[in-house]
């Protein structure tokens, strides 16, 4: 027969079962936080029109859109979780209960040139809570107390969600008279961590800034300090600027809010810089640093809208929200080795069975079963070392091997695969015993 | 603006969040037992390469593929979760533990035309056993004891796991000289039910089936009893086929081992007139049924084959699985409200602040998430109704009401939405409580 040779496309995660297990757990951690704080699930075509979901997309991103012809329909795979939300929410605005508080965890698709590390189908995992016409402030300080439960709950420590508010940011360019240039000088300050200061003077002086302003940029960037000094140094700045105002004022009441949420002061930072995007936040925005690796960049970012769903309805719909990239997260979290697992298999025990008649074994695995203990029986005529040799691979962390002399009995022996300690425990004492364990 | 109207594609299920929690919870159910018997995750990418996905089909599954160049590649996605894995076991063979048991829960796409019912993307929810070379029989047994874990814990009692063995047909065909019909064969017969003997033996003649093998296959199909009847009378017929013999060798054994996997009596019987698909399965097959809706057609079905991917690999590789098609089954049993959830909310607790100061309000709801209870505050200012009325469409089960009296004494107003009992209870005690209950 003729083969075909089995690959995959580059650019697509494809993990073997001991990584899918890492991965599964990680994303089940990010949805278990999600339903925590009471989001509802929502799970949305892979597949829309090309007219819906590129209503408002353009320049790189419609490049990099899967797109094809189906019958008479135009068709593209979606490219994000925001723009399927806003088509979900205008659609079906009559049968929401707002604030609509829903989390998306799914596959998108960005058929971006292929790069170590990049990828084109990859998983966002997204909470965004959408207001009928109105959406309280407060909202934006819950947030950050769900991205500090989740990178808790993945065993991080050192991580800080850095926060800013894009008024601040308005509102100084307005009042140095840049407003036409904001989105080219966001993108300039951006990069001061990479480019460094002098990079940033010279390509705004290229911009045609002025000396004063970019004077006046600077020295706001480089306002220092912890949270509270910042924001007590940005009013000093004495700038009469209503946006500018507007958004210290904002800033200040979910810092004070995000204590009240328990966020604890070393998880979280005022930083000036951050802006994400250029045109969709309108508030507050968020970035989350792994501290000893900022190199991965932001791990969980978002910030607040003015308006979900312009392009699909009249009705006003702001929101805030937050997404991570979880493939992207996966992959180099584990390329460092820095996933924290409590489990790295599925099984909790491996039933070895020594005999031709099985009907021991198989009870026993029932029974554990019906305990909730994930029981996995060795059903392949093998050699012990074999049976064994598979457990280890898959790293079950028990053993329980039942032969004639075990049924005799009514023992069986455990082996324990990571102290490599056995024992003989009675059956009905080992269902007790493994139930209290696992 | 110009607006777009929002709209989701036909025959793609996109649901109301009440449902999704459903949905979802049916998901999770099958998940569930996957794991409990130690299957491993798998999560193959919805596109693969063209050439790849299409290495065997062709045909009718040929013209539902949703197939378009992106780049200078020629691709499709998914139709089915079987190529993908045979796909991934020849290309990871070296990497993996035989017997490789994997599950894999993810949408695929058929292009199929619309009709009520039939959905272009669904969900497949899969499990394998492959051998390396050789899977023991044994395996065939374990499956039923999964899938009737599966509809137990989806509160169903009345279902039928109908099994059969290829072996049996293939033998019976052979020894009536009808080995280059059975392909027809198979197909009238599987008709039965709904045809009719009459039509079935008229069929059957217009292929050019002698009159005397006619009879025996009806008398074969019309085979009464229970399944160890079946069996007895399947041997009483002296039919000296080697196929026919092991057939019914291998389904007696696979029977006695169902037993010892403690699938009861009611819940599965032979049914000879059983084929599933025409050249794939080569053994065991299955199909399930819901006793009181027939009309849903089988909801779980699977069988038996020689050689999983031989179009990518000389590896031989033997196994046994069964798919369950949930978003048909969902539909369907949506449709006849006979979903049986144990929660139709994600929140157990709505916190309702009546306070300026949401500091007491805030803390509570973060101890009762450390507690692992699901809880939401209601952020937004709106009149007590308006919060009474979400919580209400919701379906939360438990409201609890922090004003400025509570505050001061220390208590809070809880509300069971369900009976409409409201009691006054301290704070200390209301998490202790909350954390029993739920």
């Amino acid at each position: 027969m003729a083969r075909t040779e089995p690959r995959t496309l580059s650019g697509f995660m494809e993990l073997l079962p001991n990584e899918q297990i890492l991965f599964n757990q990680m994303k089940e951690t990010i949805e278990d936080t999600y339903k925590k704080f009471g989001f509802l699930p929502l799970d949305t075509p892979v597949i829309e029109l090309s007219e819906v979901l590129l209503a408002k997309a353009g320049g790189e991103t419609e490049k990099q859109i899967y797109r094809f012809d189906k019958g008479n329909h135009d068709l593209s795979l979606r490219f994000d979780l925001t723009v399927p939300l806003s088509k979900y929410v205008a659609k079906n605005y009559g049968n929401l209960s707002f604030p609509f508080r829903r989390y998306q965890i799914g596959k998108v698709y960005r058929g971006e040139r292929t790069q170590k590390g990049r990828f084109r189908e990859f998983y966002q995992c997204d909470i965004d809570i959408i207001g009928d016409g109105k959406l309280d402030l407060i909202n934006d300080a819950e947030l950050p107390s769900v991205i500090y439960m989740i990178f808790k709950s993945l065993g991080f420590n050192d991580f800080t969600i850095r926060i800013n508010n894009r008024k601040i940011l308005n509102g100084l360019f307005e009042s140095l008279g840049q407003k036409e240039k904001s989105v080219e000088v966001l993108r300039i300050i951006d990069k001061i961590d990479k480019i460094g200061k002098e990079v940033v003077q010279a390509e705004l002086n290229k911009i045609g800034v002025l000396e004063k302003a970019i004077t006046n940029i600077i020295n706001f960037i480089e306002i220092e300090g912890t949270s509270d000094e910042k924001i007590e140094k940005l009013k000093q700045l004495g700038i009469q600027n209503e946006i500018f105002i507007k958004g210290i004022e904002e800033l200040e009441y979910v810092i004070k809010n995000m204590r009240i949420f328990s966020v604890p002061e070393e998880n979280f930072k005022v930083d000036l810089t951050i802006a994400r995007g250029l045109d969709y936040y309108t508030g507050t925005v968020y970035e989350t640093f792994l501290n000893d690796y900022r190199e991965l960049g932001s791990v969980c970012s978002g910030g607040r809208y003015e308006n979900l769903a312009e392009y699909y309805t009249d009705k006003k719909l702001p929101g805030v929200g937050v997404s991570i990239g979880l493939t992207r997260l996966f992959y180099k979290l584990n390329e460092l080795n820095l996933i924290k697992a409590d489990k790295k298999s599925v099984s909790d025990v491996l039933i070895i069975p020594m005999v031709k008649d099985l009907s021991v074994p198989i009870n026993l695995a029932t029974k554990l079963r019906e305990k909730g203990i994930k029981t996995e029986i060795y059903l392949n005529d093998k050699k012990l070392k074999a049976k064994f040799k598979y457990a280890d691979k898959l790293e079950i962390p028990y053993v329980i091997i039942i032969g004639e002399d075990e049924i005799k009995s009514n023992v069986c022996k455990m082996k324990n695969m990571k102290t490599g300690e056995e024992e003989n425990i009675m059956l009905e004492e080992l269902i007790k015993r493994l139930s209290k364990m696992i």
